[in-house]
């Protein structure tokens, strides 16, 4: 299908189409072995683009409706803060991961949405035109590449999401804007209401929050954006991509603060059961852009698209290996397995961890500084032996 | 790298090498989509061979040194057995992934390991004739493909695992044996050493186990079978592909009777730091053939490498996108995720499960039937509704 | 020592002074044997006196400064409406607790105060002169023995209890009032800060809570209570008397939703060590009436009387069967026991259930209803077998 | 009833009868202020004879058909070696357990038993003459006093407790001996069967286990200490007094070992539900004599005496204050609390800890000591702070 012959991300969600996001790149990838955790950088992109091509076929076969391009953190700047022993320039990953995105949008229903996040230059306290410049740069990629939509995602402070809405809609493209907020708001205290309101005047055609918190709660926090958008009587769409991960024990700053990010998340991973239940809500919570974001592999959009076939009229392409509701267990081996091929069953399914020695929730981290703090300026260098050693200590003494 | 030009799996053993294996393909395959749970047949071989390919790619990539082809439950009556509904016969699949895995071995210093596994024809009471025939069809394609070595894995019941080595020994090829039973023995209650010295004597070359149990279950088992085979008077070489999820609750038939098998195990992931301890315990035990197999993903396998570099004498491809010991964090942008990018730091994690309301451990089903039992008669067909709900009803009664 | 030589409640509040309640009777006496779970009245007080007196001597060792009567739900409406099958009469009840209460206070440096709580007949809509009535009943004995004060406590609406403390300041006598209610407010959403305003202004001396929730849930209800009533420009002392359980997971009603209540509560018991964290809160929030209430034991008070014993000036009696932080343990046989004679060790025990198979929360009953619903209507006789059915229906239905 | 018109417990343990025994003083008494945990020695029989006697009859009225003398560590030298801050000689207090045991057992049908426990001096390497004189001197009080029965009992080395037998039996009185061991035999490692069957052969006339475990296993070990008896061909009756505490973490030492002894065993502590589970399980195991020990309250012995109530044809009296299987709850005021007056409800009860930052099972200490080894040598004065230093350095170097 030619890209022009699609509907576009606005026509769709006027018309009240459901439209499925994908999941997130960097904790897939980095299980596969193609990105780094730490600097979390995207330029597998351009080095293996095979892992990331395949990445996006998964999701397009588990049914999602957009190819987010892989650059997350992809500028210039970043990239060099982080490392890039690579030697990719910020424009090659970008141009990279918008051909494969585009690519792979082409074999089936789906929009390629460009995509922007936070930058450490706004944490280091640098001015707007500094901060602009950067999503500007990435701007340019974008509008070559003629992606059909653009999203300003993960950020944590409301003003840097308003300077990068206002530069994502000079384009003249629809404008997602997407913080990594829970109930609590933004890391300076703004409301997720107030967030919300002012991504809205800034531009934005849909909000919503991405990444740092589990499904539910994240659903809970678009509704508290929905109630207030609409209560300044504006108007919007709404989106929400959250994590595949359980945080019932998180603060204001979500899973980062947890001690077992981003090493030990396992046992926290949603079933697929358990993003049945997700979608239902953000459904019924009248949100219609639904993903995932850190966490998320195929099967998890999958049991997304499952939950919701029958509003959307049909099953993606990957049920055709899953039974719906464990159905395929009918075939198994062991009679006490089959008995398992029911909705009643997992449904009621409550996982033990296997893991007698762990709790069930943790205390978080967090050290009560945010952007302003001397200890957030961003440095391009990894930090020292000497650096690390007061960090150390400090974090044991809180144990 | 010419496949002649490699050394084969009994040469890197006698030398006291380490030979990395790789991780289960049916899980892994199941989350990106490309395999049905239930039937768990391994069509995607000639259905979507870049989805495998990428796969033993990645496992290629974190440090294995065996590409086993994604020949599991790859026979004809097997797939029919299971409905099949793709359409290819046996023979193609079996070719097929002989292909993708010599393909992809030759990209770096890899050997190809043909597999067969358990048949539903032993459990169904068929003869020696009949099952040694079903493994005999296998041969003749991994004779055609030239395969580098020979598994006979997954099997439940000593004799069935017997007859399979036997057939395997007649191509002239090195035999692997590896039963999926854990320290109290096989399905008839043969101990793990009983299990070991009669493979050996059927002429195995490597004896272990895999899947079925968490990772020390297996190397435990594995350590009885060598013991017992040293007390026999005999030789041979160890093998453990361990599950990657924690089993601390599973009586002698594994994760199968657990009652979150196969959909909500999401739980009892290990992490890469549990995947350390595992290696140097499998090391520590003797055992040089050290893999996974249900639930790995490649930065499991990763994590063996990378606990084994300094007897191995180099880190594999993926570690150049991980640093050692959570070394990465060095440049994470919250100063108390920095705190976390040591190894004291991540060998103490008790991770939480972020789950309040479920248990630690649960109680395994299983209906006390093996081999033998009218329950476990494969039908071709899926079992009926008015078959189904007496199991629903026996498994109900029992919570 | 004479009762009159001691100094009043007031006297000590106002002076500044800590003043340490005793924890719960019916609890503690329902596990010796002499209260009965469900009907919960205190007919013991006259059945069985060595047994009560027993009890108080125990928490007047622990450190209690206050000698509550056990009159719990001793009116006459309630004690017919429980059965009553010992055949003692309200007054008899009251006397004898009065008694009890005054003999062991004799004892000690301890006060007799005499308690009322809520009634059945406020829950099934009589009057407040129908209401009132029942506590100026109780109030008859009182007066009759000459308690030191008075507590209106365990009242899940505030209408109720100030109708109380109306009564009970009729007397003359110091009044305290406690509702059993959390941060959320009574069963009708007053909050607790004007909960407290209102009893306050209804005549009470010293407001606060009981029961319900766990110690550091009731001490952030209470600390809300003196915001409101210092807001509103009054003036009153504040006491608090928890659950000795840990109740993270309930809702507006407490304990009695949770499904363990009230047979199951035993792994939810707090230890000596968060009953001293819990009075170091307290008294920190400004609170100097710190006492408990169901699921105390006396060494509960024990320790609360331990942490705050260089505020108070000296240890209670008990404490001479007690080392400090554990140094007792000094003197234990193995060594790996005596190194945990210290208080580090104990501060940062997270101990484990033992209960592999249990969640460590639970989701929490409670049907929506409170009074003025018809399931509340209050009838003398047990509940029949045809109007249980339904209720086990509704229940199941539920899980 | 006059003593001498009691059957004797061999009388009725030949008749097939239950016998219920108590449960453990020491910790019971703990929670009340009469006992130092640490020292845990019984003057509290002399210095507060109330107490004692309180308890007493409370187990008199769960259900107990024996009185165990509050003699546990009772002779002179423990009560020197641990401080014996109070006075009393080790006659006074022997003396006044038996009195109070006798006064206690005359209000119903229960049996005094004389009971001595293992002693710091065998731990000390002292010869078997010194060992043997400190249970004869016990014994003079208990001829004296003319207890029913004797008890050797809590030895974790089976040659202490044979000489103990010894010097029991030599009084011609009947004699139970019970050790504190689990499945894995007693601290030199001889198994429970040989451990019984040594103790038959000295002379006991019933042998099990107390203490140190939880009642499954406690049942458990019993259960091959019968097999072993009988598999001898001798003839012996059966005794079980366990934990209250669920204690599936422990290895060979029991409960001594866990983190959490003794002051944060809390959330371990048994349901009467558990309890009734427990005395099905110990009946059908074919044990008569069926109690407890440390961690059980009056109410758990009434929920063993009521699970066998059919078998012994009477419910305790403290069953009067009691609704089989919750059935007092008919009677709540909430109807979701009457939902729970049913015994299908409580069975499958699996309580929550309300502790999500804890985990469900410890790692035992224990470091591998035992008598002969240096560390456990006794010495009369409490550990110095000099003695301690290495022990916590030790202890914190395993966490």
């Amino acid at each position: 299908m030619a890209p022009g012959a699609k509907r576009g991300i606005l026509e769709r969600l006027k018309a009240g189409e459901i439209v499925l996001g994908d999941g997130g790149f960097v904790f897939a990838l980095e299980k596969r072995g193609y990105v780094k955790a730490g600097p979390w950088t995207p330029e597998a992109a351009a080095e293996h683009p095979e892992a990331v091509r395949q990445l996006h076929r998964e999701f397009l076969r588990a049914g999602s409706n957009v190819m987010q391009t892989f650059t997350f953190y992809a500028s210039d700047d970043k990239l060099e803060n982080r490392g890039n022993a690579v030697g990719f320039t910020g424009q090659q990953v970008n141009e990279a991961a918008c051909d494969l995105a585009r690519q792979v949008a082409n074999e089936g229903d789906a929009l390629v949405a460009g995509g922007v996040s936070q930058t450490p230059s706004y944490l280091s306290c640098k001015s707007e035109t500094d901060v602009k410049a950067i999503f500007k740069k990435q701007m340019d990629v974008f509008i070559k590449k003629d992606v059909d939509f653009l999203i300003a995602e993960y950020f944590e402070h409301v003003e840097e999401a308003e300077w990068a809405v206002q530069v994502l809609k000079s384009t003249g493209k629809p404008v997602a804007a997407s913080m990594c907020i829970g109930p609590k708001g933004d890391m300076h205290g703004v409301t997720p209401g107030d967030c919300a309101v002012r991504l809205v005047k800034a531009g934005a055609d849909i909000v919503g929050v991405n990444c740092h918190f589990d499904p539910m709660t994240c659903v809970k926090t678009v509704a508290m954006m929905k109630a207030a958008v609409e209560k300044a009587g504006l108007k919007a769409h709404y989106m929400v991509q959250p994590l595949a991960y359980h945080t019932p024990d998180c603060n204001c700053q979500g899973f980062i603060d947890l001690p077992e990010f981003p090493f030990a998340l396992e046992p926290r991973v949603l079933t697929r059961w358990d993003m049945q239940q997700y979608a239902r809500e953000a459904f019924n919570a009248g949100i219609r852009y639904i993903g995932g974001c850190c966490g998320y592999e195929p099967y998890h959009i999958r049991a997304v698209a499952e939950e919701l076939a029958q509003e959307r009229g049909f099953l993606p392409e990957a049920s055709k290996k899953h039974g719906m509701w464990g159905s395929g267990l009918e075939m198994h081996t062991k009679p006490w397995v089959r008995a398992r091929a029911r909705r009643d069953y997992w449904e009621k399914m409550k996982p033990a961890s296997g893991r007698p020695l762990c709790p069930s929730m943790s205390t978080p981290d967090g050290w009560g500084v945010t952007k302003g703090d001397a200890a957030l300026m961003q440095q391009k260098e990894a930090t020292t032996k000497d650096q690390l050693r007061p960090l150390f200590e400090k974090a044991d003494a809180k144990n």
